[in-house]
This record gives C-alpha cells, structure tokens and sequence, in this order.
C-alpha cells in the first residue's frame, strides 16, 4: 500500500486499472488532460515528450491507451515531479515511462534535437499579466506564464520533434490566433483542431490542436466536441472518452 | 416588371421584400453569403465595403438588415457588375447601395485609405492550384484565386478600413491558420471567429471571420452553429437567421 499524506488521494483512470496519486496542494487533472491524452495519435515503438507533465496525468494515460510506446516527462517543480515518479511506481511502468526534473526552457541540455516522435503538453493557459488567482505558487505556475510562455512551449516542442513529428496541445480559444502565429513561425504546421463545449449552446472552452513538424499547409477542423447535450446529459462521444 | 433573359430568375430574400435577379451561369449565392451578413454587425451610419460583391447578395441583405448604411460593392466581372446594377434598381436602394466595376487588388485607386467602417468579403476559396470544375470561367473567377488570392483579398481590406474598423469574411476551415497569419501580418487582428457544421457529427464546411483593424489580440469562439440536428431537422437558430 502506497504512503499517502494527508493532502493526497489515489484515483482510478479507468483505463486497463491505471491509477494516480493527486496532492490537494499541486495541480490535478481535468477534462483538458484526459480529453487531449484521447486526441492525441501515437504509434507502436514511437517516442513521446509530455513537456510540464505534473503529476504525470498524459503520460499515464498514453501509456494505459498504448502498450508499445515510450514517454518521458519533463516537470519544473520538485513536489510534481516526485509525485511523478511514484505514479511511475505505483503503476509498475517505468520501463516505458520516466519523468525528469527540470525546465522545457532548457530542453536542448536533455534531449538531442528530433529525438522524439510526438509531444504532448497542457501548457499553462493565462497570461502571465492575468490576475493571479489565492491559489498555492505551485498551483500559479501550473496556470500561468510564469516560469514559461506559449511562445516557449512550442519553441521546445519544435526543438525535440524530428521531421513530421506530431505535436499535441490543449489550450484556451481566445489564444487560437497566437497560437497558430506562433506554431507557423516555427515550421510546427496547425493540421487538426477540434473546439471542446460544455453543450450545443456554449461557446467552446478548450482547443484541442495538432500540429507537424515541417507539415504543409491545411486544416482539419473535426466536429465540436460538446460534453452534454441540451439538457445536461453527457454526449455519448465524451462518455465514451472519459469512462472507456 | 423586369426584364429577364433565359439565365435569370428573380428570388425573394426572405427580409423586408428585398429581391435578387440571379443569372444561372454566374456565382449564384448560398448559405455562406446569407449567414456571413447576419454575422457581421454594422452600426448606424457606417460605410461598409463589400469586396467581390457578385450580384450584390450581401450587400443587399446587409440592406435589407440594417436601414443608415451606406454600402458599396466591387465587382471585376462585367456580367455580375451589371446584375448588380439591376439589383439596385430592383430594390430602389441607389441612395444607399453603389457598385464599382474594378478588381480589389487596385482598391487604392477606387478608395481613399481608412475609408471603410467595415469590409465584408465572401471570396474564393480555392487555390490557384486547385482543380477547376467543368464550370463557367465566370465561376471559375468566383471560386478559384485567379483574379485574386486570400493575401490580396485581406490587403485591400486592410486598406480600406479605418483604425479600429471590422472585417468580416467567410472561409473553408481548412484555411484558418493561413488566414489567421495573413490577418496578422496585415494587422488584422483576428477577434471572432464561428464554425458552420452541416449537424453535428460533420466536420465544419465554414467558418465564419471577424477581423479588427489595429486591434489587440484575444479571440472570442462563438458556439459552432449547426445547420441541422442529428436528425436532419433544421436548427431553431439557422431557421431563424435563414427565414428570418
């Protein structure tokens, strides 16, 4: 039986009997991870970066979703990065999954450049101007363009990806501009999106993207992703997805 | 009463008794034109420029919404230039709709710089590229960038319109990123965007562009409108926007 403190619980993933340690204190999951780690592609025998992998949510569920893939995290803070590591225990993969501690702003000391097949990340989505919320300095940094921005986050991500490498990321709507802006700048070309509703008549609260490294120009837009209908009853697509 | 030629007919736009002649071997409008004039929003008074205007369909529902607006169409196709004449008189608007017969890419010599209070454009979608349909060289013109491409089509735009001042355009999503890096490097700062979908397991047709001129950037992503539900019955809101 796992040593959990007083601010920690165990979850189910629901995936393959996945589980997860969660500190109160740090960053935990959402639907963002788990919708984002179900969009995302990843093919037998590649290697995935999940850049600011926290308690390691993707990671684990990429992992749960695919047998013959490899994952590395890269994680700032020390209280996130070692509950990484005992995620990586308590789940008995760390012949394919490992976490290191240190800053994607660095990412060149890491990795070689093109070394991985795709990344993954759910950067932090606001502004490092944005009216910082009575939440923990763990918590900020997990939420705010703090220790790194949108523009460093793909910056790392076009480092490590090879030619043609994929790059997955969820973020907030009103960014998509900048988003694409910056993606361009640094040949990761936007290939697929899909908006993320709570319901028909709510206008989308997470863009789930994927780009290509060296990729031609071209979108796909899929069809919006609503979480509940009209009436508040979940889609059977987003059941589906979070229940397996 | 009108005269017609074998081409023509005469359509009710459904707003205020507005009518349009449409010729059968020219761009006849479609959904795109209707839903791009109830997107935009135009105030009182303002000047709105339609590029590429065609028979003038926009325009005239832009008439037909709104009463103190001045609207003025370019048109490069004799043909379509003419019906859009006729179109004018058809609905006695002349004190408040004209057309010019030019090409957008020489806007500057049609239109003082900043003179616009909003732009509106239904252009071509397609590539230069692209395979062109056994159809009409006046479709092709309507369809294909030969006379002019989305670079062209935002430059005159960004030239006409005044600090501060809308774009409205309506695109193939599959174009977003290349629009969106246009716009910003033409400082139209995209502001707003909307997905069209045929029902709501189809991948978006559409997406419906408001751009500002010199605006700051953060993007509002109106919930994508779906043109039938699951079952093929018409949405309240598209039956609204297209019977009024």
């Amino acid at each position: 039986m796992e040593n959990l403190n007083e601010y920690e619980r165990i979850d189910d993933l629901q995936r393959n009997g996945f589980r997860i340690i969660q500190d109160a204190r740090l960053f935990r999951f959402g639907t963002d991870a788990v919708l984002l780690s179900h969009f995302a592609t990843v093919k037998r025998g590649e290697h995935v970066v999940d850049l600011g992998t926290g308690n390691g949510v993707i990671a684990l569920l990429l992992c749960s979703l695919y047998e013959d893939i490899r994952v590395t995290g890269v994680e700032l803070q020390q209280a996130s990065y070692e509950l990484c590591r005992r995620n990586i225990e308590l789940n008995g993969i760390s012949e394919r999954m490992s976490v290191i501690h240190g800053d994607m702003n660095n990412v060149s000391e890491m990795f070689k450049a093109g070394e991985a097949d795709v990344v993954i990340t759910n950067p932090p989505y606001m502004k490092k101007g944005g009216s910082l919320k009575n939440e923990g300095y763990e918590k900020s940094l997990s939420r705010h363009e703090i220790a790194v921005d949108l523009e460093g986050v793909i910056r790392a991500a076009a480092y490590l990806l090879k030619f043609g490498g994929r790059f997955y990321m969820v973020h907030r709507p009103e960014r998509l501009a900048e988003i694409f802006g910056v993606m361009s700048k640094l040949a990761l070309e936007p290939k697929k999106i899909r908006l993320v509703q709570a319901n028909p008549n709510k206008a989308a609260s997470m863009v789930l993207i994927e780009g290509c490294r060296g990729g031609k120009s071209g979108l796909t837009v899929m069809p919006t992703l609503n979480i509940t209908d009209e009436n508040g009853v979940l889609t059977k697509e987003y059941d589906n997805i979070y229940n397996g």
